[in-house]
């Protein structure tokens, strides 16, 4: 079973990280330099493909796909930690070789590093609420309306590409991954840390919100 | 159980109010002075977040985030005027700090006031008629396919932004904390009180057709 | 009852047709001349008032919106004549206020007649095949998985507007009152006749094939 | 019995063929020669009417509408081979009728050959992977969320268009058909080979995957 559960999570984290990037080389390879129009796409692609994974892949492994995730059911109990620390592994690997699948299938190089600057106090208020929200999306829409979690992550994270100012990455592995291409969804590897740190922040706030407000208790 | 209801008046205006200015700073950033890009990225950005916030929020309080959808609550009998009152000072003050959030995470002032007019007899039958359509949708499809509520009201401001001439407030308390920002979703304050106006004419006659198409009374 | 009927086709056919005729209006004053851009405003409009109007209006009254829908369901006997004719010309009446609404919110005259050419064989096959789609949708669609029906319109819809020639009008009803319109949507009035017929002809073919595939029939 | 599955598959691939024809004819047409543009428009049209397609007609045939989704309920003893057969002769017959019927709604000759060379290891990758996703989407959703099934292939697409070099042809008989039209969706001839095979490999991965995944055998 928990073999079964870590390839979901493999799985999942290649498709979802393989679209975060291609969609994001073909949407500025096409855009002809127009960013707004390259988002649209990128946003469109990412949005669609969540709902996917975790329509297909929620009821095998809980459809995670992302260590802020894996975090907030940790601190919540449903998770156990040495699960959880195979879960984040196997999110970082999968993740990391569906960026290289991207490069392969756009033709280029399969390593690469950002050169991108993303950094600053708006940027991280806005991965800690982009983060804070996603969370609080999963937890509340589990427990009040379970049909609507793929649709809902979804749509959240569609919208969040576009209300934050870091397009909301809100989510450690894939802006690890997201160093490793430099292409239109990439981040310098040296502003990782405060994307990182900022998200694991806004999901430890929703966590003991969502207790506060779905459960009656703090 | 009223503090629980708060809350999620609270986070639901907070992360709405976010979104209509955070994408819209975002659509005309990007967009390079094509406004009906910029129109697809914000009507994309808002319809997502409302359909997520009622789906993980309307069970708890009903998901109003509108003092226009609390009144028509109100005048249904279906919600206490105390109450009424608490849910749109809430809606009010968080979604105003919504609005500076975004403000923050775009690394903009935070204090400003909308120097873009929305005004004239056009714009006003605009919200007389998006509001109207937003109440009717929200009190009939609650009554006859309340699995559709979160993608219903999401749909139908995503059409409203583009069919009617002001792009669709259809909300008071967002129309008072969009004449706090100068930047693509604002409004002149000077123009605040006509809109405002608008939306409850519609409002109130959507109460009315409803009771009848609805339940046959009059 | 049948006045609830009548009150839901008229309230659906206002909004459907004034939104048709507005996101035109202003997805083509915004676009700049890319009229790509144009006509994604006017689909995303269109296929989500569609979905809305679907699932708060189907309950009462079926939600046809359409003489060619109603064609179908009088020909299936599901409708009396009698109501039938209520239903075209509430349709046609309530429809023509909705672009007239349109106009006004946009100040443009209310009096219009488009001068738009839409003519030819390829445009009247794009119609007959746009409707025929368009009603077996539907019929198809209520027999096996009626919780779809709004969804499934919308989206039916929203792609007929790019893959056929004629941008898919598929509605006597909204032909007749795009002509009074000279904007984006609009047709001119002496090619309404082309376009209505062939909008028929794809109507009835698709109720003998519905009654074939869904009920094994001939 | 048989013959009505049959014909769902023929109305299901003349659609779908016809919409990723059309669409893409109506999108370049309009988009002024920004690519990005057209792909949105003919993504919207080709996920919304996967959708549509699959709501309406998966009751009736299964609604593959794709040789290597076939292949796939073959190779798990879901079809009998006589029928797989059949279902393939048809998606490609009606599919190539739905080119054909693009071709003349767009008064374009019938009778096309691509010239667009689509071709090298990058884009066979690509239809690997893209048409791998599609069948376990497919197998997955069936299995554990069976109401999600239509969403979730109009977004699989819908993200797949974007992420893949290749925009996730995915389908052997549209792969064919699209060397038929020289337009927007068009593949050179001699190019089919290439994309067909690379659909396959990745459909019979899935199937083994989707075993062990799904069912914990293999």
């Amino acid at each position: 079973m928990m073999r079964r559960r870590l390839l979901a999570e493999a799985i999942g984290s290649f498709f979802l990280f393989a679209c975060v990037i291609g969609s994001g080389i073909m949407a500025e390879t096409l855009a002809g330099g127009n960013v707004a129009i390259a988002l649209l796409g990128n946003t469109l692609a990412t949005g669609a493909i969540l709902a996917v994974l975790i329509a297909m892949l929620g009821p095998i492994s809980g459809a995670h796909f992302n260590p802020a995730v894996t975090l907030a059911f940790r601190l919540r109990g449903e998770i156990a930690t040495k699960e959880a620390l195979l879960f984040v592994a196997v999110q970082l690997a999968a993740g990391i070789i569906g960026v290289w699948a991207a490069h392969a299938m756009f033709d280029q190089p399969l390593m690469q590093y950002s050169i991108k600057p993303r950094t600053g106090a708006g940027q991280w208020l806005g991965e800690a609420i982009a983060t804070f929200g996603l969370v609080l999306t999963i937890l509340g829409t589990i427990k009040v309306n379970k049909a609507w979690v793929p649709a809902s992550v979804g749509l959240y994270i569609s919208a969040a590409y576009w209300f934050t100012s870091s397009t909301s990455f809100a989510n450690p592995a894939i802006t690890v991954a997201r160093s490793l291409s430099n292409t239109f969804a990439g981040i310098a590897p040296v502003d990782v840390g405060g994307f990182v740190l900022a998200q694991f922040v806004g999901a430890v706030i929703a966590v003991w919100v969502a207790k506060w407000l779905y459960e009656g208790t703090r």
